[in-house]
Order: structure tokens, then sequence, then C-alpha cells
């Protein structure tokens, strides 16, 4: 497919950051994960670490409410919302998680992938990349899951890691470069 | 892999099955769907009609117990759960819904795969194939669906149709053929 925006969703500790930075490497084409929030906060009037504590939240981490009266988490997402659909517009490119595939969703030019891994792998990862124990590990992969899946639920009419919302849904668990290949066979075959 | 056995569910009007035939032609194994209902029928006492009635359905659509005290459907559950397990042992196939993916899941050789649509894409398949009205075809998709969904969150610790029970999930929107390439390319990779 010519010009494609790969959006990857993610389990945290699945690895899913990673496989779409070598998929990107691959293709030759630009990843989008927290360079999202510099975009974001170019275009916008939010500061760069408000939008970064605000990134992928529901509820908003700081309660003030700006002067047009709409919650910063809010604000924090239309910013985004921007960002990605000018990101898109720019070229091919893969952007992590933030809602893209729904931003997205009218393109016809959007593959939607979601990572999965196995409980043990998820936490091995956190543990190795992350530099978490494993009590922590597990406490992480509980809290960064829901925070996800609440704010994709919340901003989306679609439910977070359901197959249905996906092109795409891959288990890591057969290692990231087979992802990758997998992937770029899918893309090949568009 | 060697001796790999697929394991698809399938949204109603998804193209599942036939990708699950089509795939186990590319592959020459068998494919089983409703040649399960025979072989759990002759494995067991219990008639192929009464199995037919009862298949992929968590509550009995007929209500008498057996003598052992055992609802209908749950007889029928263990006679697909023995001949699923059976049918593995033979050698590599392709195995059409019915749990096969939880069964199995204590195998190396299993590979577990969710296959989706558009609802548009399903309502013209059911239309085509199922030769339904559109109202009917509509109709039949959330009546499968939520029999399936049933069914397997009720003999599974699972959720149907969520992305992290599988290896591998398709929006078949791409066409079956393509799905079929796609899922040989995962399997050839293991």
């Amino acid at each position: 497919m010519k010009d494609v925006i790969i959006c990857i969703g993610r389990q945290y500790g699945s690895g899913g950051r990673f496989i779409g930075k070598l998929l990107a490497e691959k293709l030759n084409i630009p990843c989008y994960d927290k360079e999202l929030l510099v975009e974001a906060s170019n275009k916008s009037n939010i500061n760069a670490t408000v939008i970064e504590a605000n990134d992928e939240a529901a509820n908003s981490v700081v309660y003030s409410v700006f002067q047009n009266g709409m919650p910063i988490n809010q604000q924090v997402f239309l910013a985004q919302f921007d960002a990605i659909r000018e990101i898109a517009n720019k070229g091919p490119c893969v952007i992590i998680g933030r809602c893209a595939d729904y931003v997205l969703e009218d393109r016809d030019n959007v593959v939607s992938i979601f990572i999965t891994a196995p409980i043990e792998n998820r936490i091995k990862r956190a543990v190795e990349f992350y530099n978490l124990d494993t009590n922590k590990a597990i406490k992480a992969i509980k809290k960064v899951d829901k925070k996800r899946k609440d704010y994709y639920n919340y901003y989306t009419n679609r439910k977070w890691g359901d197959a249905s919302n996906y092109d795409l849904t891959l288990n890591s668990k057969i290692g990231v470069d087979k992802c990758v290949d997998v992937i770029c066979k899918y893309v090949e075959s568009l």
C-alpha cells in the first residue's frame, strides 16, 4: 500500500512500541511515539510538560480548567488529535497509541494494529527495559493498561484491545522481529 | 511449524469458516467444522441431532437432564472437548470455533486465530451465502455472535474476540485469500 499509515495500540510491556520502531526502520518511514507530544505542544499553546502529564489519560492529573471551560486533558487530546492529522498529511509513518486509529479512521491508507503478549513476557520486559522489580512491574502493567483502556474507550466509540477494532492483532510471543515480518507481509498484501 | 494445529474463532459472517477451509486446502491438512459434531457423536452416546442442536450453545436448548445429573449442553461440550483432543492427536489440522484454542491451550503446536469483519461486509456475506434478507442478516449476526460469545466465555476463562486471547486476529476486509496468505506467513515464521 502506498503512503501507508500504521497505527499501533499495545498492551504495556508487549513490545508494541519497539515493534513500531523496528517496522518504521524497515519501511524507512518515521515513527511517532513521544514525538507526538512535541508536535502537539508546538501546534497548541499547551506546555510540553502538561501534555506529557496528560498523555493517554482520560482523567486530568491537573484539575485546573482553562478559561474556555474545557478540562486540560480534553485540550491535550484535541492538541494530539490535530497533531496526528497533520502528521498523517505529511506522508507514510508509524504512530504509537493515542487513539490514532480512531482519529484517522476515515482514511483509506490506515492500517490499525494491536500488540499483546503473555503476562509473563510483559513482566519480564518491564523488569528488563524499565528497571522495575517484579511486583512493581505487575502493578505498572495493571495501571498503565487501565489508563490506556480508559483513554481509548473515553475518546472513541470502541473497546481497547477488542479484535473487531483492528485490522490485525498480534501476540508478540513469537518475537518482535517476526511480528515486524508478519506486519510487513500484511502491508505488502494491500 | 511442524504439525501445526490452527484454531479459528470468528464473528458470524466474517468469512472465518471459509478462510479456515482455504487455509487447510493450501496447507493440505484437514479442516474440522461441522465434522467435529460427527466425531463428538461417534465418541459419545449422544445423538448427532442433539449435538448439533447444542453446538456452541452455553444454554441447553433441550432442558432435559441426563441420568448423571449433567445438563445436555455440558455433555455436548465435553464430547466436543474429547473429539478436539483426539483430532489434535492425529496430526496437523484446522479447527473452526468450539473453544478449540482453549481446549488445546497447553500444546506448543497450536496457533489461535480470530477473524472479524466490518458489519456491512458481514451483512453482505450473510445475505449472499445464507440466503437471508438484510433485516434477518442483522438479527442473525447479533444472535449467533451472542451465542458464540456466551459459549466461549462460559466454558473458558477468557473473553471471546479479545485480542489478548489469540496469537493473531485479522479483519477479513482485505479479502479471504489475503487473509490466508498472512496466516501462512505467520505459520511459516514459527
